[in-house]
């Protein structure tokens, strides 16, 4: 897209898109209100030339000169993905766990070349795409019993390779990052519509990795639901399925793939189901006095079959941190959108559920219809706006030594009042302990007809140098009161290496001897990935 | 639900809905009209006491017998499922490939005694929920290597455990019936609404093992979308996955169970996403002049974001045959059913996509409202109706010497015309040349926004004691155009040991050697219905 911007080396996103020193300054000002303490100082970012880098192990081989680079700067850019510990290393240029070096697979042979060189030599390869895992998905550490570690980058397999606009599928290639696909699928009229947090840099691959979450709060939550068929290149050969709308032959195929976060093989292209693009839109917010009733009005519209694309509830200070003015009351975002003409009746609907569930004001329904080549500017700005700044905004304040991070997770409905209580004492709690203050907000991303995605976000004052122990102390408190209380360590940011102990709680034990049991089939020399969702 | 009413040792079903001798005399000069051959001749139906059995290779062992019953009635009874085959070997009375016992689970620790024994002593043990495969699913045929085969009855187990009404969910046990299982939802003013053609007799444990497809023409076209969690005992223990409404942690496990066939281990018991019972239904039907433009509309609805319940396309064969009058054209049946009031404006929707593909006439909609109890009433009537009947048909037209059966597929529309002209001229050329008559009529049962999955009936004629060759011919000749053209062995009637052949092209050859190592894995002595989707 703009193939002249840089990312940044230690934080998130585009270098020239990162806060002002006077933007740090006012949004020191904000939280430090926020929080009731001093406002925190406005350090310094780092630069790459001050980054600390281990000497690689070993060297790129002969034969695979041709895709690979060991320079300094590409292998700073593939050692972290984006969690809150990347970007306090990052931030305070610690690089020692740089990879050996960085694979640009250019096509397939490129990758089981490479993943042939390293079942033989013993090297661990850690499958790379936007490089956004904010799980500790890309991190290349896969201990002593492996001579090396090589990053796989695949944004160079960037193409969209077919479409079939009848069946409204198209074959796309695992290294295309959110932005190259739409441009190639809006020559055609279609869209993915899969806009995740991390749709600038983040891949499809990657998407199909971690099960990614995306625009649809109901019906499509996750780009699983999207497959018609994947391929993988693993170091035993090619898996590819078939394409098909529904099937019954056996257990999925697909959804042995889908999740496998890298540790069974390298996704190389997958045909996914895209849609026409909206031309009609309509959104509407309901606000609402008690979060009890926010709630209540999310379960009705989920339940009653209306499968809304926006469908998001904000709580009262989540409201206010994104910018919402609700006059300190609960807000309902909700949307239908659609390629077929009008669905007013739909938003009708939804609308009387949330009165019937108490809301004490209905801004909307506000309609916009659009040709579709307004639909696809409309769209563009859209997502250059508030969403997209969210993770610049972590950055930020993890750049002023705080504490700053979010988790996510799942739950039935009958499970979600007492998950929810649990989570906002016990973080709280942990905060007020460990750093002395912090505030906590919720958000629910997702609807189900049988219960929420509820969406934490956590802020509190911390030091830097002393950033990591705080973090890793609320992140316990609350992944400990997710899995106690009928929750998933992830509903859509994935296991990688955070989750762990956590996923391996949660998940039936045979079915990791199971997913074991797989790996040694795929990858009998256990290269790929290693440490994510299981240990050999 | 009517416990006094006997299943028929041979044929699908009660005993006392059989066709009487008039009924089949009536069938037999209807299909002799539409084949343009003599009538068949009606025989007498088979008796129990002629059926010829063979010693069982091994008894009951000590601890088991409260549970186990060797009797000849019980093991005739289990011998087969309900495909073409095994109606006509129940017809001619070989039973010779009997279990030698049967299991009659009242417990999962009944399960666990079972499958401990049979793993220590080579036993083959055959899950057997309804004993309606028409797949070969429940054969009793493991192969010399085994010292016996034991079906495992799961019928006993057949309670609603739990019902959460705030998530729409239900704890269910795998061997309840359709009608069990909705008559203890319906108390709560609930329902799964999963009705298979064969909803009277299939467990849920059957449909979660064979990915049944059910009542939903669209959105929860097969079980698994209603998979909440599921427990599974297999050899090496329970494998039991979290309640959840959507995760994103590593690959699904229920998608490991979903489709396993029993050759994993055995379901025992799974939450369910349930409805409330639909108080508002729409129903209207598409009359077109072109089967071309049938599927063009049935490929708009499908892609219009409507979700109807009901979007069945019958040739105007397969009309006929329904008894659904077109005066020789193709029909679109549409549906909607809610629980939260009326959806006139998708009906109206769905119909002006019919009138765009060029619909001839449209007849409706018809809109009933109900209050639940009215719901339930209507809901048995209807499905004691034409529907449930089909079956009973097949094997009237097997007991007077007829090749006759059903198979289905799924693909993407792009594939679809070609899969239909291949399939069409196969089929009828074989049928041709082998019995010498014949006709093929196809409905849509299913449809997606990237394809259809579209379900032929084939009928022609045969002679007593030489059906099974003919029909292996006709079934090669369909499953070969099937694999050839796109699309999948089976949609929704599984993979069992009936589709081997083309299962074991259709799917990657790597996923097939990760599930034989999830079953070393899970069961080590290989005792799981073997036969089906995989060998040792």
């Amino acid at each position: 897209m703009e193939p002249t911007r840089k990312r940044s080396f230690w934080a998130w996103g585009w270098e020239d898109a990162l806060l002002s020193d006077d933007e740090r300054a006012q949004l020191a000002q904000m939280v430090g209100g926020l929080l009731h303490v001093e406002p925190p100082a406005v350090t310094p970012l780092p630069t790459i030339e001050r980054a600390r880098i281990n000497a690689p192990r070993i060297s790129v081989p002969t034969g695979l000169e041709d895709f690979c680079d060991a320079s300094d700067r590409a292998r700073i850019e593939h050692t972290y993905g984006r969690a809150f510990p990347d970007l306090v290393r990052g931030f305070s240029g610690d690089f020692s766990r740089a990879p050996d070096f960085v694979a640009h697979a250019r096509h397939e042979a490129d990758v089981a070349t490479l993943l042939g060189w390293a079942a033989e030599n013993r090297v661990a390869v850690v499958p790379y795409g936007g490089g956004t895992s904010v799980v500790g998905g890309v991190e290349c550490a896969p201990g002593e019993r492996y001579v090396g570690v090589v990053s796989l980058d695949l944004r160079a397999m960037d193409q969209v390779l077919e479409v079939d606009e009848r069946s409204l599928a198209a074959r796309i290639q695992a290294g295309a990052t959110g932005p190259l696909l739409e441009a190639q699928l809006a020559e055609k009229g279609l869209t993915l519509r899969h806009f995740p947090q991390s749709f600038e840099f983040s891949t499809l691959g990657g998407w199909l990795a971690t099960r990614a979450g995306g625009h649809f709060a109901t019906l499509y939550t996750h780009i699983d639901d999207k497959v018609e068929s994947v391929r993988m290149i693993t170091p035993k050969g090619a898996f590819e399925s078939r394409r098909l709308p529904g099937s019954g032959a056996g257990p999925s195929p697909d959804r042995l793939v889908i999740g496998s976060e890298g540790a069974l093989g390298v996704i190389t292209e997958a045909w996914l189901r895209v849609h026409r693009r909206p031309t009609w839109r309509s959104s509407a917010s309901a606000l609402f006095d008690t979060w009890q009733q926010a709630v209540d009005a999310a379960r009705r519209v989920s339940q009653a079959g209306l499968f809304p694309s926006n469908c998001r509830l904000l709580d009262a200070r989540e409201a206010m941190l994104n910018g919402v003015p609700t006059g300190g009351r609960n807000v309902l975002l909700l949307g239908f959108e659609s390629a077929d003409g009008p669905r007013d009746a739909w938003m009708a609907r939804a609308i009387s559920c949330c009165r019937e569930a108490g809301a004490s004001e209905i801004e909307g329904p506000a309609v916009r219809t659009m040709d579709e080549r307004a639909s696809r500017d409309r769209d563009s700005a859209a997502w250059r706006g508030s969403f997209l700044r969210g993770p610049y905004l972590q950055s930020a304040l993890v750049s002023m030594g705080m504490v700053a991070d979010t988790f996510e997770t799942a739950c039935t409905w009958d499970a979600f009042d007492s998950l929810h209580t649990a989570v906002t004492r016990a973080v709280t709690d942990v905060m007020k302990r460990v750093c002395g203050a912090g505030v906590l907000s919720c958000r629910l991303t997702h609807v189900y007809p049988d219960g929420p995605a509820p969406y934490f976000t956590f802020i509190a004052p911390g030091t830097h140098g002393a950033l990591l122990e705080p973090w890793a102390e609320i992140k316990r408190a609350a992944s400990e009161a997710v899995i106690a209380n009928g929750g998933t360590i992830t509903h859509h940011h994935a296991v990688g290496r955070t989750h762990r102990p956590w996923y391996d709680r949660q998940r039936p034990e045979l079915f990791a001897r199971s997913l074991a049991a797989v790996k040694r089939e795929l990858d009998p020399a256990w290269v790929m990935n290693p440490g994510v969702l299981l240990d050999e």
